[in-house]
């Protein structure tokens, strides 16, 4: 399974590609989608929209996971950051992808198995659980893979629930 | 000059298109955009830009006005209508319309001549600038109206005071 983690925002939307082979992690691609401060928030939603269909196009993946809004700095900028969010969205599900969503604090308790984890803890079981050789920069990219970890742990065990619950 | 106002929802997204000929309005078409309670957000927000980039092929609008969300009911429900005002301003910008963005008391100052405008008010004043027989339904096409309204009013001044300062 091939899971693209997404982080988005407006200025930087991180992401990670992911695949999932047995149990094992292997990165694929990360990076982030950065927009210029002084363009307009309708350009930067068409340059962010673009730049998600096409790595969507480029590795095919199986899933889409995003990091649900978080209040950290103000109310404004939560409403920017969503609106990003909802063109993320829309390319997934034009895509024919299928989008899970986590919080945080779920990202954090699956990739370090703590809730109250720090951002320097998340990113070193990012580099350790992909076998990366250096944390991987920039931080919104880090997010990006942590989101697709996150999708990954979860993804099986939920499948594996929904078989049982047929049975 | 036509213009298309836009009142996004993730529910109900409210639109109406105005011609503006001289200094008199002609209302060109109305309506709602509706998506199911039930659908998720992913779909919802594909339906909602589907539906404007068809409301603007169809009518060829100059300009699109958008409201800015007002925190009526709650910090969630303002996040997803975010999500939503972002597929709209995406399906403008990718038509090359130019956006602009009005508060709700700046479309009750201009409609009504009174920034705590009533409901009713704003609607009564919709029917009569636009000459129709009755208030338009529902009164998210009613909003988007008003919108419309807004900046058929506001686009010429500020094309004006920018030739001004030009000369």
């Amino acid at each position: 399974m091939r899971i693209l983690g997404i982080d988005p925002g407006y200025g930087r939307t991180g992401y990670g590609v992911v695949d999932l082979i047995g149990n094992r992690l292997k990165p694929v691609e990360y990076g982030c989608v950065e927009t210029k401060p002084n363009t307009p928030i309708p350009d930067r939603l068409v340059e962010i929209y673009g730049a998600i269909r096409e790595i969507i196009a480029r590795h095919k993946p199986d899933a889409m996971a995003v990091e649900q809004i978080f209040f950290a700095k103000s109310v404004t900028t939560a409403l920017d950051v969503a609106q990003a969010r909802g063109v993320v969205l829309l390319a997934a599900r034009e895509a024919g992808l299928a989008v899970a969503e986590y919080t945080p604090m779920q990202v954090k308790q699956s990739v370090v198995g703590y809730g109250k984890a720090e951002k320097k803890q998340i990113q070193e079981m990012v580099r350790m659980l992909l076998g990366l050789a250096k944390i991987p920069k920039p931080d919104d990219a880090a997010d990006g893979l942590a989101i697709a970890i996150t999708h990954a742990h979860t993804a099986p065990l939920q499948s594996l629930a929904e078989r049982k619950l047929k049975q």
